[in-house]
Formats: structure tokens, C-alpha cells, sequence
């Protein structure tokens, strides 16, 4: 299946998309061990989006497997996962990076952030006043122990892996190439991430 | 240490209270094998509020213990963890029950839910407008499997046990005593919460 377009997403930086009910959109790990912070929202009514908590309800399980879906705060599947070609690692429990967790990690001055970038470009997009939902975090390595206890690991991802989802409504898709470069999750190497909207 | 006032969480309702910075608020299963969903927020701004997903980040697990705090979306502590009279069986994973939740298990007309408990609590406060957080659910019963799978169990307190916050800054306390009659994590009997403010 080729892609019939292809937005970059800039190391650090956030784009979105808008997915057709029924269209497909592939997240790419360009350079691999990179992670991607992901949204979707009810094209329609951005207070109905992907909700982690409403998800995993409907699938009894911390993330979905492939053919499973991903449900929105109405419990409606918005993203029917269709493949994942990764080592099929990736998290649904930790916020998004923010101002305030590099403030707490020692920086001084501005961080480009997960949240800033999903702020930025939901506003240019006219919705100014959301509130942060959990973000599906792409290629994520966050195990959890048998004590329930997060670890912070490098992203397992090679370069070009994929995931690939489809639309079950029409969707704006925010994607941000995470820009953590202290905590280990992407190598202490943000790189880029590309959308691809494979022609149907 | 006495309780100096009692709010009464009715089965199947809500009820908020404002706690100060230092007080206490205790959660308490007055009759045993009941969930209390529970929210946190700023009370001089609401889009501050207790985030499962920051507070996750924050301890490095998937539920505070006690002496840790729940942390806000700007990653700042709004309850601090104290004491816990239980078999130290909560959750953080799972959506308050809504609407569609009951639709979906096949019932007909309204049922009360956790979500409509806090919308009305918080509307009745003057915050009409609130995205639901994920809820801090207090005595709910979802083993998380080895292969990140969960179950829906019945909660295992007995009738008096409590969990036990100090709170770190003036908050918004929400309880919903769960009208979940149908999964059987109320044990198929949706009874009672106190919520109890000690004198200091």
C-alpha cells in the first residue's frame, strides 16, 4: 500500500491530521527508537476523543491488541487498530511531557514539549480550550513490574516500523515527535515521525 | 482522631466537599465490598486537578502508596496518600461508569453512573463545563494480569474501612458511591460512602 501523503513530523515538533470515517493513517518511526505521542478527536465534537480509561474498559486490557479498538469518552470506537509492524511496545499511562516536567527534570528556560505541540496545533485548528487528554504514547517503553511498578525504557522500534490504524469516525489525528531528550525513551535522540495516509 | 463533620454519600449518588490546605478528608466504606470513584481539583481553578496519568509518572507505578502524593496535571501534589485501613485494593485505570457504559450492558432507560454524579456535584458548585478526569477509584477490585490483562472482581473491603488524604492545596473532593449493579465489582449491591473531615 503506498502513501498517497505523507507529513513530516519534525524532530520535537507536532502536526495534525483529519482521517476520513473509513480512511487509514500510519504512524512511521522514521529513524526507529523514537516515540509518538498521538491524539484523536471526534472530527465533529473534540470533547468526545480517544480516552485511555474508556479503552481499556472495552478491551479488559492496558493496551488494545491489533483488530481491537481504541474508544472514545462516549465509548465508541474512533481507531480500529489494524497492524502493528514494531515489537508491538507501546504505553497508554503516562502524560504527555509538559512545561512542568522538564521544569522538574532540571531545565532552565523553554523545552519543547508533548503538550505544547498538541496545544499549538489543536489552536491553529480553532479548538483553543481543551483539556489534555491521555495521550497514546507510540512505541513507548514503559514496562510494568509484577509489583505494578513503571520503568523508563529506550523505545525498541527500528527505523521505517509502523503502526496502522483506520477511522471509525472521522478524526483529527495530533501526533508529536516527543521531544524528551533526559529521561532515556527515545535514546536521548528525538528524531522525526512521519503520518501516512495510504491511498484506499 | 474524631470526626468533626460527616457527608453522607448516599448508594448510587455523589456529594462534594471542599477540603483546605492541610485538612484531612477520610473515604469510608461504611457497609464493606462498595467502590467510591473519587476526583480531586484545584478549588481556585478546576483544569487543575488530580491526573492519574501525571500521578503515574510521578511514583513510578500504577497506584500511589501510602506517604506518596497524587499529583495534578501540572504535576504539582493535591492529596497526599496517608493512611490506608484496607486490603489496599484500588484503581486508577478504569472509566467512571457513564451512561453509555449501562447502554452497553444492555439496560433500558436511565441508571444512575459515577459520571452523572460528578457533573451534577461539580454543576451544582458552579463548574458546569469539566472534561471527566480519569477517577481515583477507591476500593475497586481490577487485578492486572501478567500479560497486562484485567479483570473486574468484587472490592474485598470490609464494612469501616477507609483510605485516609491530607490535602495539599485547597481542592474540590468528589465521591460517587457506585451504581454498578450489574458488573460485580459493588458485589451486585451498590451501598453507602462516608466522607469524613477529622478535626486537626
Amino acid at each position: 500500500m503506498s502513501a498517497s501523503e505523507t507529513i513530516h513530523v519534525p524532530p520535537r515538533e507536532g502536526r495534525a491530521v483529519t482521517v476520513p470515517e473509513g480512511g487509514v493513517v500510519r504512524i512511521v518511526d522514521r529513524d526507529g527508537g523514537q516515540v509518538a505521542d498521538m491524539w484523536a478527536f471526534n472530527a465533529h465534537d473534540v470533547r468526545e476523543h480517544l480516552s485511555a480509561m474508556h479503552t481499556r474498559a472495552g478491551v479488559d486490557r492496558l493496551f488494545p491488541l491489533v483488530g481491537e479498538a481504541f474508544l472514545t469518552t462516549r465509548r465508541r470506537p474512533i481507531l480500529i487498530f489494524e497492524r502493528d509492524d514494531t515489537p508491538a511496545i507501546h504505553d497508554m499511562l503516562i502524560a504527555p511531557c509538559d512545561p512542568e516536567r522538564y521544569e522538574g527534570l532540571g531545565v532552565e528556560g523553554w523545552h519543547a514539549s508533548c503538550e505544547e505541540n498538541l496545544l499549538r496545533t489543536m489552536a491553529d485548528l480553532g479548538h483553543g480550550d481543551i483539556w489534555v487528554p491521555q495521550s497514546l504514547n507510540l512505541f513507548m517503553n514503559i514496562p510494568v513490574g509484577a509489583d505494578t511498578e513503571l520503568g523508563w525504557e529506550p523505545a525498541q522500534t527500528r527505523a521505517g516500523d509502523s503502526v496502522t490504524f483506520r477511522a471509525a469516525m472521522e478524526a483529527i489525528v495530533v501526533v508529536s515527535a516527543c521531544p524528551q531528550d533526559i529521561v532515556p525513551i527515545n535514546n536521548c535522540d528525538p528524531t522525526a515521525i512521519d503520518i501516512e495516509l495510504p491511498a484506499s
